[in-house]
């Protein structure tokens, strides 16, 4: 059972992370995030909202108004899976716009297929009640 | 392969949360959360800290020094998970003894047992450099 534990999984997680915003926060790059989700089998809870597949999670994604993005990685955690996949957390600080920053977190749930991996589960929260 | 969702996930997510923090908010019932890891196969990451297997997470959560929770949670999030399982993400607030308050999210992966779960994946981190 423990053999399908992906050694890598922190390189993986990290570098996950780093191509999912590059690509997040430029608007132009922004619909390529399509690539990583499945049409059928990708859950993504955004504030709350619960959607599943590439095409309603890129509607949610490609409706967000902001322009700027001013983003913090504070810490990314990742564990590897018994299917070969990987669960990454992600704490971090955004501003969009002109609006105050905001810790956020991120959970990343990667499947793997063939020699790379999907997003099989994304959640998000803005924790907007900072002290 | 989506017979395995799970459809009450959101009921189990939200259960499961408040089972959990009930024992752990409690130094007396406490130890009884090592009913909810298993004994090889459960992760933790506390605080960036990777540790494996209920005895090493029972170590770490009995180590804690706090004598007084204060918890709030802001929200609950649960995704069902293709092996029947369920992805749950607490975003709270928490204050122990006399510190001050701080946004913290954790979350779990619950794998499925016989008619019940376990907890195979476990995340916690606090927020602290709030604005």
């Amino acid at each position: 059972m423990s053999m399908a534990l992906n050694p890598q999984y922190d390189a993986i997680g990290k570098g996950f992370v780093q191509q999912y915003y590059t690509l997040f926060d430029d608007p132009a790059q922004r619909p390529n995030l399509a690539n990583m989700y499945n049409v059928e089998t990708s859950f993504m809870t955004f504030e709350g909202v619960q959607l599943q597949g590439a095409v309603k999670i890129m509607d949610k994604l490609n409706s967000l108004a902001f322009q700027k993005i001013g983003r913090l990685i504070t810490s990314v955690d990742s564990q590897p899976m018994f299917d070969g996949g990987v669960l990454i957390n992600v704490l971090g600080r955004l501003q969009t716009d002109d609006d105050q920053p905001h810790a956020y977190f991120q959970t990343f749930v990667l499947k793997p297929i063939g020699n790379s991996f999907y997003v099989e589960h994304d959640m998000f929260r803005l924790a907007l009640h900072d002290v």
